[in-house]
């Protein structure tokens, strides 16, 4: 089934600068889609390093495994990702495929085993043949390039509607660092660690530990404050590659280099656009809505509260109705279990005030309330009046797309 | 907008009988429906005492609050409920509506205003009122019956597509003791401490305390283990009235007596038969879900990824669409956070085996398991493999129907 562009999605792509130190070829291996490609192979110059955050999921995939273990060794020179079968659940055979496929990698990019990073995207249950990548991943190698990222960006999407690009440069001792990432998620998306897959490149020297404590920080406030159905899959994988190749640079070695603040700050900028785009791919959306809460008793007691409304089947049905419910908000925060007390809760549709104090606002107006709710993009806003606790959550709203998309046969 | 009655709707109602000291009426009051019933009164004789569990939502409703407060007293005289508007997050509007309505209700059955148990249910925020309650209440007090219960079953409703009603009798000591419900719910449905409504009623003679401790009990496998939409009510409200009209028979008053459990196991029957019923009205459901967790390390463990099953949107969606797409449930699974092992797991839809030991079934068929995801009624099988820790919760699908319903203006 194909689905219709998101309404959401950005009118126009970024055009994503070469990094130095990072090729990559696209394939079609027939994985389960047909004309169109599924494999990305990324090959990084020697002493590329690596950072990444992975799924929390009990039940996660044979790659992530297999990327949680070589992750301590810091160094990549290489990143497979198919779409089209996630290898989750897939037992020894999952394993073995995942050894096989880092193989058949090795070999064709001439590194080793443990420099190579995979991911896989699609339907979970289903055994992954990695033999289909013996002779794609050695055409691939030979047919390597800088650009245009629209090709990787394209062959990781699943039910996306559209490819998820970022980039931003900052300036560093005088030196123009480049950051680009591509990333793919649209449904099962309440990360826990990450979204369902993100890569991120950069050809900033910076050393492993450094780039993991920068992208964990600000993994926090892009993808994991995203959230469309609440449910977290068991492939989230976002991972960082450093080729260290921008020239006249020193290495940042140490978080106390003040430069570690600017580079994770152009970093965070990279990964909140990909988030973002998440959202905005958000299966059957046609809203995209933040939702800050503040005055809580503590920032994880906002987050609960923000995510309880964001993830709310009731507040989501309503803004897809453009009804400006509000006494679906504090049905929300009541049930959060977080301390509230209904008679300082505040809420606000945008600049719109529709409860304070216990009650409807004494101007409340539900014409203007409900012209608002008429809009692409909207903010929800509470406040507890109890503290300082504050957070914000991205999401969208829950339409019959939603139900078309998941509720068609093993989509 | 009216919805079709849900297609899981009992085939046929129960017929309840009068219970000794228990009368009602029902009115047109206008509240916001038209053309139907929206008031209940029900007066108790003299004597009887009542129990009842109520939303742990931190933003409850007005009628919540005075429940809670009068509850400790254990004594009832009436029951006033009405539909249409929940009297919730009204502030100081709401709480004077609730007093003053306990004051025309005890002014119309001749009681005190701490005898009179108040319940409302609808639209959040918008004042109530009371007023309109005057003339209703005292009319209603003179027009009192004792049969037939389909008429208060109809009066308590909203969105639900049929009334409910449930009724057990138990012989105790040679009589025959009576017991009997109605509920109401749809949506907004992950009861906390009770459902959104209901009411039970008995003959039984029996101490205030015990009634509480077996209705707190046997509401824990009804009400709290059911789920539609994971969103829980400001007003969820379950009261148990027992007038001790039956005769020759002595009261219970310790939880000691042996008659406690024989009586407790029908009150339970009663209570479960309603809940199954506010499943089977679930917001836009077209099939009854019984989710079943095995093998956890602890009965709170399994109830954790029974409700994270039970509430997945892509579960749920994958029901609707009668796809046996058991790799959502891993997800689901691994999302709770709870142990498991991926290795150890087995997942069965009905009698059939999809997924064991890590992996899909060896001898799985995709054919007998979409045939079996066609019916009505499926039940979902999840052994974790690490203790003796089950839990069942029961839910519906997510579909079309629900975001009619929800998306559409102020439902």
């Amino acid at each position: 089934m194909v689905h219709p562009v998101s309404p959401l999605a950005p009118k126009s792509y970024p055009d994503l600068p070469e990094i130095g130190g990072v090729r990559f070829a696209t394939a079609e291996a027939g994985i389960r889609y047909k004309g169109r490609t599924d494999v990305l192979l990324a090959v990084f110059d020697p002493e590329t390093v690596v950072a990444g955050v992975l799924t929390r999921s009990k039940c996660p995939s044979a790659a992530i495994e297999w990327c949680r273990d070589k992750l301590a060794g810091g160094k990549a020179r290489a990143l497979v990702v198919n779409s089209g079968n996630a290898n989750a659940f897939t037992g020894i055979k999952g394993r073995e495929s995942v050894a096989l496929t880092a193989q058949i990698a090795a070999k064709a990019v001439g590194c080793r085993e443990d420099e190579v990073f995979l991911a896989s995207t699609g339907v979970i249950g289903e055994p992954l043949d990695a033999r289909k990548f013996e002779g794609v991943l050695d055409r691939l190698a030979g047919a390597l390039v800088a650009s245009p990222w629209m090709e990787p960006a394209k062959a990781i999407m699943t039910t996306d509607t559209f490819p998820k690009l970022a980039t931003a440069s900052v300036e560093i001792d005088g030196v123009e660092i480049q950051i680009s990432g591509i990333a793919k998620g649209s449904g099962m998306i309440a990360p826990d660690m990450a979204t369902m897959l993100s890569f991120v490149f950069t050809d900033m020297p910076i050393a492993a530990p450094v780039l993991q404590t920068l992208l964990a920080k600000h993994n926090q406030t892009s993808f994991n404050a995203i959230t469309v159905d609440s449910d977290t899959s068991t492939s989230d994988t976002l991972l960082a590659f450093a080729t260290g190749k921008a020239q006249g640079i020193d290495a940042i070695v140490s978080l106390d280099d003040p430069r570690a603040e600017t580079f994770g700050a152009a970093l965070g900028d990279v990964l909140f656009d990909l988030a973002m785009q998440v959202v905005r791919d958000g299966e059957g959306a046609t809203k995209f809505v933040s939702v800050t809460v503040t005055g809580a008793t503590s920032d994880k007691s906002a987050d609960t509260i923000a995510r309880a409304i964001a993830d709310s089947p009731l507040v989501k049905t309503a803004i897809a109705g453009e009804d400006a419910n509000w006494g679906r908000i504090v049905m929300a925060v009541g049930k959060a279990g977080e301390p509230a007390d209904r008679d300082k809760l505040r809420i606000a549709f945008g600049d719109i005030v529709v409860a304070r104090a216990g009650e409807r606002s004494p101007d409340y107006s539900e014409e203007a309330a409900s012209a608002y709710m008429k809009g692409e993009e909207l903010e929800i806003s509470v406040d507890l009046g109890l503290g300082d606790g504050t957070a914000t959550i991205y999401t969208c709203d829950l339409t019959h797309g939603y139900i078309d998309i998941n509720g068609s046969y093993r989509s």
